[in-house]
């Protein structure tokens, strides 16, 4: 017998990106939070490499992670997270399973934990886009395989990975001194983003409107990391505040996925916040603008997202490299 | 490092069928009158060798498309399409992603500018079955890897495909001469096997009841391009008419998905258009029947769809070899 | 051209395995009762095989079914079936479909016999979990490719595979003489196992609350079984009464998927029925427990479930070992 080999389909990543993920092996992948600055930055040069050697299909495609599998738990619908990951997956050789609301019902039918202990019993990692962060702590302590956080209400490290990446693309790998601009709801994807900005050595400045700032603990959290790393936090309810200085203007969404009913009230509350070509003009010369998508017209215009200072596409894109990058270092394949 | 080769995988069709289909390498696939009748008659003879290879899976199968993704938006359900084009994707060795309609929102969440954004930057090839044409315009216009229709208001060029190679399985590879019948709604099913069959040389008979004619733009077309290939185009309005010197019958539901509320009226205005034992008995001797599927009683009866003049399962197993050839000739894989 | 062989897939099966599933070549798989007792006995060594093989991804992992499909027909929701099967073929090579309620209506929109005339001309294999039986028997009848039940008011063989495989793990390979009690509903789950259990040589104690009893032919089938294989059967409608002198309890929810309406009145008629430590006492020492999931508490307790003697997650995990077998025996390549 003789088929396609494991030891045949090992990467060419460079030996060194190896090592600095080699402690990710089994672990769970819940908050940029626990990451070291150089896991972080190994996973950074990972995805690099993945977009390199991937991008190139008329040469052989390695396979790591030939005859795993991955289920996507989705209690929230998604487009990017879950075609990245498929596909991704797909490109390391594996295969993912899409488990969409209607599919599975996380707690509904069955609890957290006997969904977690069965899936891993199939699945080689699992993966889950929830409501309540604490359902992905409850997933995390039943699944015998590493569980990766696809969002939750407090964090969403996936898109971090992302933002850097794109970053490091457009500035270069060593992005000290950087100052990235959140001008919006203090919300999940600002809490790994602030996070991984300071373990880059970035500076970060945060506009909120009152009652919309970040959390509290994640806040700390990064002010603390941020005098290890010798760079600023500085937060503000104004936009132009944060935009001062900025190389990097961020913004999502006002209104999330289960927060409709606040529509008109969100949009009165976050007047001022719109990213327009004015309020990027405040920023550094040369600023660029990321968003993680899908996004709406009050929080940035046309102008701006579609303008050659605006990353979001590549950002979109790298969810794939990252996320490639995450379970390939999970299951020790990097 | 080795794996899969990309080269150990090319196909061994033999070099003019790659030749004829060279030209779609990158192309959008929106309808049959974009094909020249090279490229169209090129596509078919394709179909008809992964027929050839990948029924005999006792042999290595060929995986031209190792490493390559499609995803599908299916704003309407479908089970032929989706099955066809999911199965054909893994049998050429790349994946292929189910995006139905809860799992993506086309122009509801996202535009649809940012939808083909996005998914061209993850996947190599965006199929969609959508309600508007202007959908699938608009797909292809953001698109930076090829889209493929797979049924518009307007167009369902890959149902023509496995139609005709249905043909050319039945009456030999030369369709010259032949005589299609329509007897029906004047729908995108009839438009693309109009535009095809004239392409192919054949007559083509309409017969529509008054008030469901064929698109005029698309009928002008065909009479057009039935002067370039020596053959006739006939309209009617009564069944029998078309079906007179036909050798091919071909029909198709009176009620397409989303125009159920207009069910008995429809049922009334279509009388006489069933295609029943007696029908078929005033077209030529040896005439076959097609049917898209799925089918409904009214307008085509058992003792017809289940006769030995009847196509619609290989018909429908075509479906799966044409989008092979469709795929593969977009990636310049042929 | 050099691609992944089909010879240089074949399994290391040790070849007395092969030979005792090779009848079942091309065949259906319906229920437990079409089954010889060499062909149980020999789809349980095949699972136990793949269990080892596939659990070590350090080595070449064989792909058996390479280039083949499966579509998976969802009439009920369904996580473990789903992920078993879809991960599982993904493991061997191959490629599972998921037809999910709202991506195919069997019967409504399309007749079975359609359904299946043109999922056998697209894929290998023909999965389905439905309702009424005769929606499997159906399907079979016009599927010219091997149908799965996948779960039918009357039967569940694949659940039972993986119970008799978690019961060789436990006790090992020979169950002769063990006596398997049943208490709960007499219900599809019951079915399957009572005809395993007894063409493996043990003894079947059944305790239903009255009006739930099992399916009076299958009863019967089983009561004949179990003289041919000098075994007992017993029934009754008291719990205790079935767990004295078991080595194995098992049960089932007391409500499944459709009967919700029902709930106040059977958790009322099934007092007593509960699975708990009190009622374990009464098996006979080290008896196990076995159960599908998902579960509710009123069936079992906590403490029983997530006790050392309950073989749950195991039973759960073996669901896709044996749906490999069953699907590389329907293909021929076991």
């Amino acid at each position: 017998m003789s088929a396609v080999s494991a030891t045949q389909c090992q990467m060419r990543l460079s030996s060194s990106v190896g090592a600095a993920v080699s402690t990710l092996k089994g672990k769970h992948f819940i908050s940029i939070d626990q990451l070291s600055n150089d896991e972080l930055k190994g996973l950074l040069a990972a995805s690099h490499q993945y977009k390199e050697i991937y991008s190139d299909k008329s040469k052989p495609l390695p396979r790591p992670l030939n005859g795993h599998s991955v289920s996507m738990i989705f209690q929230k619908r998604s487009t990017r997270t879950r075609v990245s990951t498929e596909t991704g997956m797909s490109l390391l050789g594996g295969h993912a399973l899409f488990l969409g609301p209607s599919d599975i019902q996380l707690g509904v039918n069955e609890t957290m934990r006997d969904t977690a202990s069965v899936l891993s019993r199939f699945n080689d990692i699992v993966l889950a886009r929830v409501y309540a962060h604490a359902d992905i702590i409850e997933l995390a302590k039943y699944s015998s395989v590493p569980v990766i956080n696809a969002l939750s209400d407090l964090h969403h490290p996936l898109q971090t990975l992302a933002d850097l990446m794109a970053l490091q693309q457009h500035f270069g790998t060593d992005l000290t001194g950087k100052t990235v601009a959140w001008v919006g709801d203090g919300n999940n994807v600002l809490h790994d983003l602030m996070l991984g900005s300071v373990k880059m050595g970035m500076n970060v400045h945060i506009a909120t409107p009152k009652g919309y700032e970040a959390n509290a603990d994640v806040l700390a959290k990064t002010i603390e990391l941020a005098k290890e790393n010798n760079c600023q936090v500085v937060t503000t309810n104004v936009a132009e505040e944060a935009v001062k200085g900025a190389d990097v203007v961020v913004t999502d969404t006002w209104v999330s996925m289960g927060q409709e009913e606040e529509y008109a009230k969100r949009v009165k509350e976050f007047e001022g916040y719109q990213v327009n070509t004015e309020l990027m003009g405040k920023a550094n010369p040369g600023a660029v603008f990321l968003h993680c998508l899908p996004r709406h017209p009050e929080e940035v215009t046309d102008e701006v997202i579609y303008s050659d200072a605006s990353l979001v596409f590549p950002e979109a894109e790298n969810r794939m490299w990252t996320v490639m990058a995450v379970m390939a270092a999970q299951m020790g394949k990097v």
